[in-house]
């Protein structure tokens, strides 16, 4: 069986889910793309649903004026190109590979309308997938009016956090700093400045690398605010393995 | 037949989709809700979808720490509470009155559930009304970073203009400045700046209405900067009924 098959079972994403996605399994191709690459464009005929294997894709629009906004940042076990479950539809954003040596998995659109057509199970799971899509864009919409700027990276970062090797981490973020002021709303000035208030926690830049601390003390200074707090993945993660009462 | 019946099938969520929806209808209740009344409870056990046949609600989430933010408004045609969709899961917002008479079909869980596991075009349009969902909620995101203040306000007016009377109308907006300020994710102070200075492409604020000069002056200078340009509903309605060219 080739390896990635067992990949995809693992992933959050389809593990417990397995009977539902089984047969749709060695349908997908296997594909390495080198950083810059752009695997989908905006408005073009969606003709696949991609998963991320390993790497970094960045989900990004451009405006007529010639702005750039990054919609979406997906990591391993993350799907996009959602469209091409539908007939006719088009990719509402450019997908760019962020991160050296990128694999996806790509479903083609006919394989995934198919089998969704023909198995209401699968249709369920992908509108339970689709509703916590809505929900966490919900979430960054509020988090934009509720949440500081230093508090908005802080919520960015504890993404990033390895959650099972302590309270300190050091953490490498796969974007440049002006895609992660980009994806966050922000100017890169007021990412700088977030940073530095940032300090005062324990959060510290390194280059490349960003220190935490503590990844508590960063969660009581975010999550207190936030009105998804103890009920979005990130915290989800972070009860279940930072041995710490919560605030 | 009871009139919410045909009110509901010339909505444009369900016009085109009657084979879909019409064993459903007969099994919805209609209800009318005063101003202020909380209708769904963040976090309560979603028990029902909603779908507004008149008046507006607004989908409001609060913070630990006191702040409240508008995920959402839903005007006449549109539904929310998608969560009962999915067993076990609960109300991602409270959901709130916001006009008086507001009217609300009901369509229970176990009633939508069992139809979407039985239908699967029925689950088809579901999902591809929340891909729709999702696409605005990311629209709105990048709006945050791409629009200024004013444009946005713009935006949300476009939402509300009369489409089918010329390219001059007077709008009544549904809620109070303060919740329109927290529903564009601004300050009230933003809001009011961002109205006076709407003034000079025709945009006047008159007590509770807003009259727009020239939706044609207005689409222009909201539209030419937003990547969804021609793309949203509200573009494509006025591409059907303002006979000017696009710019």
């Amino acid at each position: 069986m080739p390896m990635h098959i067992q990949q995809i079972r693992d992933f959050p994403l389809f593990s417990g889910f397995e009977p539902v996605w089984e047969p749709l399994l060695p349908q997908l191709s296997v594909k390495r793309f080198a950083k810059d690459e752009t695997i989908a464009h905006h408005g073009a005929m969606a003709g696949a649903v991609w998963l991320v294997l390993a790497g970094w894709v960045s989900l990004v629009r451009n405006t007529p004026d010639g702005r750039e906004s990054i919609v979406g940042l997906c990591g391993a076990g993350e799907l996009f190109g959602e469209a091409a479950l539908f007939e006719h539809a088009t990719y509402p954003y450019n997908a760019l590979v962020v991160q050296a040596d990128t694999e996806l998995a790509i479903i083609p659109a006919d394989v995934i309308r198919r089998a969704v057509a023909a198995d209401p199970q699968l249709a369920h799971h992908i509108m339970q997938e689709l509703n916590a899509r809505v929900a966490h864009a919900q979430l960054k919409l509020e988090q934009m009016s509720t949440l500081s700027a230093p508090q908005r990276i802080g919520c960015f970062l504890l993404r990033f956090c390895p959650l099972h090797k302590g309270d300190a981490c050091t953490v490498a973020i796969p974007i440049e700093k002006h895609l992660v002021a980009s994806y966050l709303g922000m100017k890169p000035e007021t990412l700088s400045r977030g940073f530095q208030q940032l300090t005062a926690i324990g959060v510290r830049v390194r280059g490349a690398e960003i220190e935490v601390g503590s990844i508590v003390k960063l969660r009581e200074y975010v999550c207190g605010s936030c009105g998804e707090s103890g009920l979005c993945a990130t915290e989800e993660e972070l009860r279940d393995t930072v041995s710490q009462p919560r605030p």
